[in-house]
């Protein structure tokens, strides 16, 4: 029995976390479900834009890289972010974008074990990821090994140096358990890089705690930065010392303003900086952080759950058309859940056209997004109904539906 | 002799780039001479930022990608800049920091010569680029060699891979001429990689004509993107399908969203993009680009000139402490103007006090930036009265003008 509206909306009075959605600015008539593409708006964001933009920049200029705090912009956000992932404060900085973060910690670690040859990774993990590897493995001298998620336990070996992994699966949102294959791997003396870009902000993350040494996450999913806001790097404090990021830029340098054609780098987590920090974009990933205030990530999680367990409970009842490919068990899946449907394409077009915003990922997935700090259970109910709207009516056959253009 | 109030006045008058400074927010009090360092506002940045927060992001959420032309921005930006360093459309994109696209082309463009082991740039170039090339060096198995100006044509080998140089000097504006270097590099067989940071949106740049084949450049200078702009990379069309970006990041593959474990590079310019473009940083570059509309850069070099002239022959008459260390020729340096002096910290932060804003460069530079979208010929008989206060009274000996911070 899938729950009334009654029920629904009985949820939401009792959301502890109900009051947090003032805090984003959520567009009329419209149900996001992507917020693990492209997190919304904080409502925060707007005014600090406006004054990072026109005080900061404007009226301050040059001034405001010390007067304002720009210059300890990268190393402030990122402790910020550290309590969300279970990281010390000096293990988390901010710089870049996934790809080029991923990169600098594949080339740094890989030259701590010049003995191992293999850069070990998931086929179908995100594809920049395999991407960056394949560069990055090319460089470090690493052969690059995509192996099927059900054999990656048994490649690891003497000759790994490092497994790369992704948390939680973009597509259907499969969750490794962080501590297990981060024990298996040191078990046969190798490192692994984690990808958190679909779990910081979202699933329960405890770094240290789990042993882990190295990781990436994106800025601009569930954290609420921005499109294309910078990225967040992680390397554990112990071994901080021992990397060298392959690029050198002057941000990551031990005196940035000396000048010296030598390249020292800086201690501690630092040293993974390379350019200018992006300040407009930082800006507005701080206040995107900023918003989980009071909302603990062990909260956010009982109510992803909660979300979860809600949308698949109605589409099985509503529209047995989809079929669940998300894990149903908590600890082994990440906040999004997504459904297979031979016209998936279609139907997630038709869904946007009626204001339900979730994503389509090829070949046949609709996903959606489930963010606790600003989602209710009504939005999920409402989602739902849309969705079977479409499909009963077979709306979703409409030739304008099925137009591919350019999707992100 | 040096000009007088009434003469400056006149210049100011008769300036027909007199109107571009109205494009442009500039605060009461101050006198901005580091628009090298970090551009002025454009008062369209306003607007347009918050169009880019409240509606694009607010508003559109993740449909901003395909409807607000999020996707394009890189090669969007890239074509505008294009006419400024004398480049096609299709030869310039925008993504990431200078350092990390130096980064790319070094390396990318290492591989084209795997037998020549020599990576050449000078002492003393800005400081990221040797290293960021001392990183690359490694990775891609050359030999960095930094050699003093004067003896890098002697170096120029067989053994030369790349030359790295920065055409206009960070701290004098020695200028290259870059035909000429790219020439002697071509005779031997080598490539150079020009870094542009001092030189665009200043000084008149003909890539495709000079044939210059690989460049980089910032964006927050005299592009006036603002703080930690994203970077733009120049590749000539010839070259494009023959460079591999060692960051494989997904907006570089062929098929973004087709979801391969295989990388394979978009065709053209577009495979030098990594990881998901920075929106906002973006949009205020395409601000600040767009700035320069009506203000061709021959125009701009021409008044660059005279306030270079003006400031020079004030300061000789006014401030007789200074030594110029700039060159006099137009053609042989950039769009600054920089002076020697025991005490130039003091003295630089003593004019910050008094609203004059330069920027001092270790040990004993004072450097004013010459941006004659926005500056008038008065502004520089100012800076010199108020400098020669300074100078006159002794003022900058008061111990709050010696205290060293953190510096920019």
């Amino acid at each position: 029995m899938s729950p009334s509206l009654d029920e629904v909306r009985a949820m939401d009075a009792a959301d502890p976390l109900r009051a947090c959605r003032e805090r984003f600015f959520l567009p009329e008539g419209v149900i996001y479900l992507d917020g693990n593409s492209l997190g919304v708006l904080p409502m925060a964001t707007m005014g600090r834009q406006r004054e990072v933009v026109e005080s900061e920049w404007g009226e301050e200029l040059i001034r405001s890289w010390n007067s304002r705090g720009w210059i300890e912009a990268p190393q402030r956000v990122g402790a910020k972010i550290a309590p969300l992932i279970g990281a010390k404060a000096n293990e988390v900085i901010v710089a870049d974008s996934t790809s080029v973060n991923l990169f600098k910690l594949i080339v740094a670690a890989a030259a701590l074990a010049p003995d191992r040859p293999v850069l070990l990774s998931e086929a179908g993990n995100f594809h920049t990821d395999l991407h960056i590897a394949s560069g990055a493995a090319e460089l470090a001298r690493l052969r690059l090994d995509i192996a099927p998620r059900g054999e990656i336990e048994a490649r690891l070996g003497a000759d790994t140096n490092l497994l790369l992994l992704t948390h939680v699966h973009f597509k259907a949102g499969f969750r490794f358990d962080m501590a297990e294959m981060t024990a298996r791997a040191r078990a046969v003396g190798a490192r692994v890089i984690w990808d958190l870009s679909h779990s910081a902000g979202a699933v329960p993350l405890d770094l240290n705690g789990s042993g882990a040494e190295l990781a990436v996450g994106c800025g601009y999913k569930y954290l609420n930065g921005g499109p294309g806001a910078p990225s967040f790097l992680y390397v554990a404090e112990s071994l901080q010392e021992r990397l060298m990021s392959p690029l050198r830029g002057w941000m990551g340098h031990a005196a940035p303003f000396a000048f010296t054609d030598d390249y020292r780098p800086a201690p501690g987590i630092a040293r993974f900086l390379a350019g200018t920090p992006p300040i407009l974009g930082l800006a507005a990933l701080e206040c995107g952080v900023e918003a989980f205030a009071g909302a603990p990530v062990d909260r956010l999680w009982a109510k992803s759950i909660r979300l979860f367990d809600l949308f698949a409970a109605l589409v099985e009842a509503h529209c047995p058309a989809l079929t669940c490919i998300s894990p149903r068990e908590p600890e082994r899946r990440g906040s999004h859940i997504s459904f297979a449907h031979p016209h998936a394409f279609e139907i997630c077009q038709a869904l946007i056209a009626d204001g339900v915003i979730g994503d389509f990922r090829a070949p046949d997935v609709i996903r959606f997004g489930l963010t606790p700090l600003y989602l209710g259970f009504e939005d999920i109910w409402e989602a739902v109904q849309r969705m079977r709207s479409i499909l009963d009516s077979g709306r979703w056959r409409e030739p304008r539906f099925a137009v591919r253009g350019k999707v992100t």
